[in-house]
Parts: structure tokens; sequence; C-alpha cells
């Protein structure tokens, strides 16, 4: 028995609903997919519940159950995520938040919660606010795309349950609040940061420029969506695989990040309709020769739908079967393939659904039913059944000959 | 994004197995249904297995399973079931019993466990012991139809593990026992109840005249089945939809009051085989106006197995269609609507059995598969594969747009 190396290719909500005004296709039954269909051809398909039946996935809640985690017993909140997508390795006891930078009067009202969503100039006021201590709290904090950022406290005795600073609208800044009394720690140096930094930002060159141009400062920073980092065991350890991922998004970065992945940029990638899918490709193969498992995340689906966009959206099917291609024909051994989406994205919808995903494993020791197309409604007669989102990383390992035995 | 309306049809019992006698089909598969296979075809199917794989269904845990609780977990004896179906609100603490008013000697040995089956004269009889008072326990109780009652005590500290008085058979009646030391005051109660209630109906008018009449009188309570609400969470809140029912059978209209549903008499709805289909189609249009999910159980295929008979099952078969179709003509909007049983009763056992039901789900954004029939054997090959019972509640709403994200 030798193991086979691993590929997951997460379609980000490709899977979709019949459209009427489109002969009541789904946009992957619409699309020209020869090489999704070769795999469901020559492999096993089903359905998948990501999280459970009649729950709706957020992609961060979707990613952890793909690797294998309980997301409600992993996920709190959004903050450790986006922090370790802008490259910040938490430590065990971080607290982290996504924050905003904003523009407030000199009584912390907020007048814009985006700082006239601020395209430059926040790595300078990052820099500006990173590395203060509050009553032995450290803080990072670091900018994130626009008006976008991350604060991370560092010390002893943090605890997430804190309630939000971000009014999220117009208004007064909120006090954060301990939820539980562990939090009263970090909801005190909470409350301190944004004081602190508003002085600090009030009088910043970047934002005395902004106001002389005539655009909205981002004189305050708004906290919201604390998290800690549960003990996310690393994949290394969980399966005992050398892993690396290729992603464009920051969020689906983060997560990878956070279970051990390498994650090496990819010129190119950039998680928008616009991405570039053979350089996507290219970096798959590649990461395939120096690990044993390598997961593909293609933004673009969940990008068309979220416009509503039908067209679009079988485009984006085509230039996803367009990459399956060009790294099916690098491949250079046996690799046990999933390919599958993180939840349903239905145009008619624009927003997450909760119906389950299609899911084809091929290669290795994966079985061969008689589902020839990849698409929600074939897949669904294929031998795989109807799974769960946890159940695939223990499936493909099996089919890869990296299972574990239990007994004797 | 809309939310849609829900409607739930369950054919009670409907489900089965092949029958040699009439070529290997099932009653579903031999009657003639256009209106249910129309369903199947729009729609998207699987089979379903109410509590678990293996696990017989009653009546009462399917219908908690099928409306989303954990039978397991809130199932506690029918006794509150039959409380609910008789109209008594139960509050927090309440113990219940399902009763049998018997026929006893004065030494309080059963000659016969339904009093004759007694027709007329309970209600008198229940007024004559319900209010007593005992050691600080509160008694109501409450005539059902024929011999049936229903028995609730009401107080601090009572607690419904205690074993049944009614001896299951003639004989000396049994001491009701403690089965945790919690239990003590609730096992005193009851058998001071039913000493004392003996002596009040001894000398009852109407039992008085039953003996001259020649008729056994009905002298003795006989509790058995106890059980307390556990929070059962109305579905208002747990699903943020307004509910009612159209169901004739007590059982299942308590069942339906305990989740919160407003459950409004429809003149004709026996819960037999005699019942109105007309009557209980017009009142499940009616009251999808002014709700958002809408229940129906229509009995009258598990009474027809509990009988055997299987052409008078076809029949049931083709009246539900028929019932079906007046409910889709009439129908004001897209509604999702899913259609099923609450388990199998094979008129070949008359009985309940283990095996999993069709399920076909319509409207709002269901995916539409190849089935094209609503049977037993047709919707196994459906694209929502096989489903436990619990997991309905969820995916209805799922289609129905009125899910909950999990993340971001």
């Amino acid at each position: 028995m030798s193991p086979k190396k691993m590929l997951l290719i997460v379609c980000d909500g490709l899977s979709d609903r019949p459209v009427k005004s489109f002969d009541m296709k789904t946009p992957l039954q619409a699309g020209r997919k020869p090489a999704m269909d070769a795999l469901a051809r020559h492999g096993i398909s089903g359905t998948m519940d990501i999280i459970g039946p009649g729950i709706i996935p957020g992609s961060d809640t979707a990613h952890l159950a793909l690797f294998g985690f309980d997301p409600y017993k992993v996920y709190t909140g959004r903050g450790p995520i986006e922090a370790a997508g802008a490259g910040i390795t938490l430590e065990k006891g971080d607290v982290a938040f996504r924050c905003n930078f904003g523009t407030a009067t000199k009584n912390l009202v907020v007048t814009d919660r985006r700082a006239g969503r601020i395209k430059s100039g926040t790595a300078e006021l990052a820099r500006a606010v990173t590395g203060m201590k509050l009553d032995g709290v450290q803080v990072i904090f670091k900018e994130g795309s626009e008006h976008r950022g991350v604060l991370v406290f560092r010390g002893d005795g943090l605890d997430h349950r804190v309630t939000d600073v971000d009014p999220h609208q117009d208004g007064m800044i909120l006090e954060s609040r301990p939820m539980v009394p562990e939090a009263r720690k970090t909801a005190d140096a909470l409350n301190q940061f944004v004081r602190r930094s508003a002085e600090i930002l009030a009088s910043h060159p970047v934002n005395l420029q902004r106001t002389k141009d005539g655009l909205h400062p981002a004189n305050i920073i708004l906290p919201r969506g604390a998290g800690s980092t549960k003990d996310l065991q690393p994949l290394s350890e969980r399966y005992g695989i050398k892993c690396a991922a290729v992603a464009g998004v920051t969020l689906v970065k983060g997560i990878c990040r956070m279970v051990g992945m390498d994650v090496p940029s990819v010129p190119g990638a950039t998680g928008g309709l616009d991405t570039d899918y053979k350089a996507k490709a290219e970096a798959t193969v590649k990461l395939l020769d120096s690990n044993d498992f390598v997961f593909v995340n293609v933004k673009a689906g969940d990008v068309a739908s979220h416009d509503g966009d039908f067209s679009m959206k079988v485009n984006v099917v085509e230039n996803i079967d367009m990459m399956l291609g060009l790294i099916l024909k690098d491949l250079r051994e046996d690799v046990v393939l999933g390919l599958t989406c993180d939840h349903s994205t239905p145009v008619s919808l624009k927003e997450h659904s909760a119906d389950p995903v299609p899911l084809t494993i091929s290669g290795g020791g994966a079985r061969v039913d008689g589902v020839r197309e990849f698409d929600e409604i074939s897949a669904a007669a294929g031998a795989l059944g109807r799974i769960r989102g946890m159940d695939l990383m223990p499936i493909m390992l099996g089919v890869a000959d990296r299972a574990k035995k239990f007994g004797a």
C-alpha cells in the first residue's frame, strides 16, 4: 500500500439551483466542462451538506468543515481568520478583531464607517498604532484591503467574549462590554485602544492631508467580531500530511494558514473574476511535487453569483474546467482528486444557500460509479450518497490509502 | 431573497412494503395518483428514516422528529401529548398520564380495562374527580374518547419517573413506585389518587345506572405512560414561522399544540377513513393565507393498514391524491411543498415498521431530479438521498429561503 497524494479543488459558490429562464438548468449543467465530466466518469460522485442539512455555510465555517474540523467546536468569530489571512501568526490566548478605519467627530460619533473607502495610507496609519502596550496587553495592528484592518491583543488573561465597539451604522461608538466576567480585561483594553488610537490618528499626517484634500479622515478604528484561536491542530499532525494551498481570497488564505498549510503567493490569483487560472494551475502542479495534499480555492463562481449573473457564472464554470484540464494534463502521478464546492450560491438568490453541493472523488482507490457529469443533480445519483463536509477529508484519506485502522 | 411559505403533508402510515398477492406492488405503486406524481416530477425526492435506520417510529415520536425535535431528548412518555391533545395546557413541572376508565372489584382487582368500552358518561365522571388536592398536588382530570382520559398533576417537586398503576391486563391494580428517589412524592400522590377516585366513582350516579343496566361500571381510573413536558420551543421561536395544522387525530393535534401550532377544528376531519378530504383541502389553502407554515396529517392510510386492507389503502392513496389536487389547484403563490409519511405501516404487518418513507419537496428553490413517481422505490433514486426525519424542517426552510447562515 503506497499512499497517494491528494488534491482538493473547491469551486467557491459554484453550486446552484435550476434557473427558469435558462431552461431549468444550473450554471454547472449549462456550461461546457469536459474535464469536470471526465473526473465524474472516472470517479465516484455524491452530494455534500457542508455543515448540515438546512444550514447555510459561511465561507469560513465551510472551509473549516472541509478540512475536517467541526465548526461548532472551533469557530469563535471571524477576527482570527482575518488575522491569519493578513499574515499575523496568532498565538494561543490571543484575541483578534476585524476592524474598519472610519471617520468620527471629536466626540467619537462615527460619520462614515469606511473613511470614504480609503484606498491608500492605511499602512502608515497602522504603523502609528501597532505596538502600543495597554496594562500588559500587547497590541498588534495591521492594515487590510481598502478601509479594513486587523487588531490582535496578546497577553495573559484575555477572553474574546466582548461586545463590538463598531456601532455598525453611523452614530456614537459603542463601549465594549464583557459578556462574561473573565472578559473584563479584554473589554477594558479594547476601549482604551480605540480612544488612544483615535488621539494618534487625529494628528497623523495622512489624515491632515486627507482633510486638506476634502477626503474623510481615517481617524477612528472600529473593532468587531472578536475571536480567539481554539487549538486548531495543524493538518500535518492531524492527518500526517504536508499541505499547501492555492487561494486568492484573504479569508480562505487565513483559514489555510490556521490549519498549518503553506500558502505561497501566486501572482495573478486575485480571488476575483479576473484571476489567472493558468497561473493557479501551474502553482497547483508545482506544489504537488513537494506536498502530500494541495488545496485549491477558486472564488470566481461565488463572485458571479453575488452579481446574479448566470452567463458570467457559466463562463466561470468553463474557465475552471480549463484550469482543471491544465492540471490533469500536467499531473505526473496518480493523485486522489476531490472536486467540490464550499457552498451553493444560487444566482437567483445572490447569496449563500443551504442546498448541498456536488462532489466527485477520483484516482487512487476511488470506486467508479455510473455518473457521467459533474453537476448538482447528476452527482446526487452517485455511489458516495449524501455526506457531510466534515467527512470529506477522512474519505479522501481513505481513498488515498492514508486512513488509520481502528481496531485489530 | 423573499422567503416562501411552506406546506407539509404527512400521509400517516401510507408508506408500505411490496405485497406478493398484488404483483409485488405497494399501495402507493398500485394507486392512481397524478397529483403526487406531478410533485415528484417537479421536485426533488428521497427517502427518510424518521428517527433512525431500523427504528420503528410511534406516531408521537415521528411527529416530534418531523418538526425538528430529537425525540430521544424531548420525549418522556405519551401522557403530555395526550394531555395537549385533550386541550389541557401543561405548565412546566406538570406530570401527565394517559388513563383508562376500567371496571374493578371492591378489592381493586381489574376485571375490564375498558369498562365495557364505555361510550358516554365519562365527562360527568371526570368532573367528579378533577380538582382534588393531594398533599399539595393539584389534580386535573379530563375525559378522552370512549374509555380514555388524561390525568395531570400540578405542584412543586413532581417527577414523571414512576411506574404505571394500570396492570395492562386483568388483575390487581399495581402500586406505583418511584424509579428515582425524586419521584417518591409523585408515586404517592398517584396511588392516593387512584384510591380516592375509586371511592368517588363507586357511588357515582353514572355507575349506579350502568350497573342497573347490566353494563360494566367505570369505577376505577388506570393511569400509565407518565411524562413531563420538556421545554418544547415553539416553532415560531425556533424557526421564526407562524404555523397552523390540519389534523383529525387527538394525538397529532396534541403534538401540534405542544410545538405552538394553531390547530383549528375542521368539521369533517375525523382522523378516520371517513374523513372529509375536501374540507381538509379547503382548510389547508385558507390557513396558508395567514401562516408561514401549514402542516396537514391524513390518518386514513394508517387506519387501512391496521385493518390489513390493501384495496382500502389503495383507495386512501387515491383520496389523498384528490385532496392534494384540490390544494394545488387553489394555491395562490409559490409554496415549498413537502409530501411524505410519518412512518410505514405495511398492510402485511398491520402495524408500524422501521422501513424508511418516501419524500418529495417541490417549489421555492427546490432542485428538480429525474424522479417521476411518488412511491417508496422511485423516491429512493432521487437527489435528496436518504435523510433523517429531524433534517426535514431544516431542509424545507433552506429551500424556502428561511435558513440561517452560520459563519461569514
